[in-house]
């Protein structure tokens, strides 16, 4: 039998809770070690049931056991790049909840610790390893488009968050958008150089008075000469609206939304479909099952992790300009 | 925490692996206990990897260990109805394989052992907890589609089986469509009282010295007045095909095929989209947990299993009359 | 400037002012020079507003115009094989609405006169010519499925007729299904030889007292081995269904309805598009066109016209046995 | 049997011998009076064909035709403000094909002289009436998707026209997207004020040499505060690309492409469906009927035209600023 990766997980919020899980039912080789989260009360019944036995307050904990091979942060985003460098130099590989940060600097100092240690850093952009999404990326590699002329993403949450969440969120572009950026990156397999943001708060006047936007359409300039275009919302009464599709010289790829079933029913009221799978987390289940897959064969075969530091960073980067164009009304070259 | 229900296997064949998998890894309120297989030392390794500690080659010591709730039969046909009489005169709860025997007789032995030994029984049928065909079910129930007047049944394999297993197989009706008369049963909440079975060796020529179809329509009369349609055939090169449609008074219900992506490609060739799943363990794996996680609820809330021994024997019987119907190419009607 | 064909329209019904109308705006190379029917009063002002000049009661001054190339038969069905033997007498060509007779040996009189005259005979089943169905017809002679195995038609009409008119119908093998059995045998490209019939009375008991059926299930066995499947209701309360499905032995084709637009609508309440479209004027417009096309191409090219009067004669039979194991129960060969 | 409009065809290119043959075959209420086109000897043949019997080389015949009611001006797109102005002098009504003119001046001119002679001025923005897109632009009017936020429109050429042509087309902009800047303001219900263009040359340098682009992203305010974006391409090679989309505070409705048949043909190599259909006279062939009937009927009735002077203006001047935008880089308000 092949030799199980020890993993630790730092934070267990939503987020961090649902690693924990997929480590332990779906992730054959690799074990959960640990969980380290600041309100070791929240979590005890949680960690109890699933048989966890080491729960820490301290994530130092985590980093001072030899036995473990990696760690997982799915700590508040302002912890990220602190906990990188502290795990990078206790020599611990490193799997990152996106953004790495929203300071620029932050994350390069985060990168220098991870690059002088030499252990791996995956960061946390799990839709690349959604079944449809991945397909369109093999399928354009593949060059069965030909060159790729217009990528199109939409992108659009089922509801708004909390207006609690859009005060520290890092405004649309940082926290929702940045999923988009990545995936603009990964479907044209080239680098956005400018972007225009035509944004407006048509959801909610609240999101507004937080100086943030809820409806928004960016477009993209890509290195290799292609153009770009998301569209986000806030607010899709019908579900989670998650399409792309990226068109070519030689044909054009989409992939539509997954739904709970495929049944149609048809009345004298008409012709009635299922509606896309309402959250994220239905939505994306086996990609971030996936993501950690491959996290932990990259550390067992030794190779680069699928989502490396520069791909964490170059979002950030995109989500920027798009905050200033927003801003601007101009067009702003991403640096 | 809940009670978790400890479970032995018995028959580690293909089927058998995956429940022991699926119990391990999926369903929580459930626990492996051991798992018994005449062939010990083809299963060994397996079984170290998975942790499962007691691996027997006689499943009699499955029932007789005291701490076990409960077994599920995966072993041959011809062993079912045995080991049902055993395993209720042991007071184990029962999940057997489909289908519980090709007599009818040791069918009626069986569930009368599990009737007098007041343990549960549920039989096999994963397709009911498919996510397709329960909406359907669901929607007919809710009187969505009015009365049922016509149930249409598409069951059609990616290839057929080796022909060594065409021998003992008991035919394409006990085998193949039984699944279908199952789920004739389950859609149309009614009896099938006659069956007309039309069918063909277009396949495999082979197929035919063994003096079984390959290709078949085979229509339904219902008790609520329904008609019945199924369509099987053994290969069906474009992948696993299994579409159902209920036609009613007030609408129609079909589903379609589930496919590995939702990813579409045009180009000058045309528009390209994916296969249906092709394995059978790929289109219905979340079937089959759904199935073992229901019939454990069962248990644990002490309700009657989803698919009960009458589910069991039903439809050997409408299988039985489908064989007759083949033979003389007359309607015959169900025993 | 090609010749235009000489036309005169016999009975100005529904489907006769159909013809009537595409013949003078939709067909280049034909010219409506006189229309015939019993109730001239009823049909006075349409032919006025149309510019017809030549209004008959009598269908006989059409067949003694020596300028009329052909007659578009379009009375009542137990005229048709008395006009077909007239006009070929008179040395005009014939294209016959279905069904030509419920008598066979009428049929054969009529197919007689015509092979004696040596005029050209079309009958009237439109749906050959529709789009969706043509283009699976053409798809199976080119192989691509490799040899037909198992073929399916759904229709299913939007309402059901007035009871007038189902008492003089013929029934609704006669009527309704005798479209599909011509479908079955232009899809498979092979003869039915054997049907079996499974029926019902549900939509209307009205219906049943009249001695008919109103929904079923009929089972074909073709010349060549495939099988066949047509399952009727006289009412779909989505509009009018009309679907063909062949599978075989190198793949499967579908169609689906045409709907009006292609719009879909997601809203918080489902997804919801189009019903088919409703009315078989709307369904089939193009193909009612396409048919007299083709019927004078083969005029005026002297060629076979693509529905002969033995495809006329096939289905009839068909029908008959249909009906016959309808009142039997049994199967029933194909005379 | 109501009056019918006489109408009087100017310029017989392509366009114009549609409409010709449109008005003689599909329009009941209408009459093709005359045909003017400075080649007359290259459209004797066709109009000869047609029964057209008054073809003139100077378009003047028909404005001095007492009888003539309305012209339909197809000829070249700087010869339409002139003709607009004198066939206004003429006291005709008059359908006048996109666009009116490149230079706003003489749209204003031409705009005034029909405001003068208090004619109907009707603009030939045909996609207005086709099915998917009247759909769609009925159930935004009917609030089905609430407040409209985002509008999207795909608009790609299967082929880009003869450099010869991209040379005079007035660019892109005025040429091509000038439909999508009317289809905007019609699904909108909004006027455009700010365009901004995000175009590339990828298709044919050739077309770059011309100074013009091939594929082209354009973002859009609204004046009620919406989103918009139109993406373009001359080449999609699959087909005429023709969507829309529009996301709003209740809901969503997209359209797709029409496609000749529904058939999808499954085998080992794929699940293969129709390609869109290809040429846009085949694509738009109901909406070039549908609105020459409804010009008609603004005659007929005396009621405003579908589409007025000023939605011939109004996209002029967002194509003018959206081809300041491609020049400047940044974006452009609409005067």
């Amino acid at each position: 039998m092949e030799r199980k990766i020890k993993l630790g997980v730092i934070g267990a919020g939503r987020i961090g809770k649902l690693h924990a899980e997929n480590i332990i039912f779906s992730i054959p080789n690799a074990e959960l070690k640990a969980v380290a989260d600041i309100y070791t009360d929240r979590i005890k019944n949680w960690a109890h049931g699933l048989g966890i036995k080491n729960v820490y307050s301290d994530y130092r904990e985590i980093l001072e056991d030899p036995e473990i091979d990696a760690v997982m942060i799915c700590s508040s985003t302002d912890t990220h790049a602190q906990i990188i460098i502290e795990a990078a130099e206790a020599g611990k590989h490193i799997f990152c909840e996106k953004p790495i940060d929203f300071d620029v600097d932050h994350i390069y100092q985060a990168l220098d610790a991870v690059e002088k240690a030499g252990v791996k850093l995956q960061i946390g952009f799990n839709r690349r390893f959604d079944h449809n999404f991945r397909k369109v990326q093999e399928l354009v590699k593949e060059g069965k488009i030909g060159e790729p002329h217009i990528i199109k993403i939409t992108s659009r949450d089922p509801a708004p968050p909390p207006i609690e969440y859009v005060r520290v969120s890092g405004g649309i572009f940082l926290d929702m958008t940045i999923h988009d950026f990545d995936m603009a990156r990964y479907l044209s397999g080239s680098e956005v150089v400018e972007v225009y943001t035509n944004a407006a708060v048509l959801v909610d006047p609240a999101i507004g008075k937080e100086g943030d936007v809820d409806t928004a359409v960016i477009t993209l300039k890509f290195a290799n000469g292609a153009l770009g275009v998301i569209d986000n919302s806030r607010k899709a009464v019908y579900g989670y609206d998650q399409r792309v599709e990226v068109f070519g010289s030689k044909g054009c790829i989409t992939v539509s939304n997954d739904t709970p079933t495929s049944a149609v029913l048809s009345t004298e009221d008409g012709v009635l479909s299922d509606k896309p799978k309402y959250f994220f987390l239905e939505r994306y289940k086996d990609s971030f099952i996936e993501e950690v897959k491959e996290f932990v064969d990259s550390i067992i075969n030794d190779r680069e992790p699928p989502v490396t530091g520069i791909d964490g960073l170059k979002p950030v980067l995109i989500a920027l300009a798009a905050k200033k164009s927003c801003e601007t009304g101009m067009p702003v070259k991403v640096e």
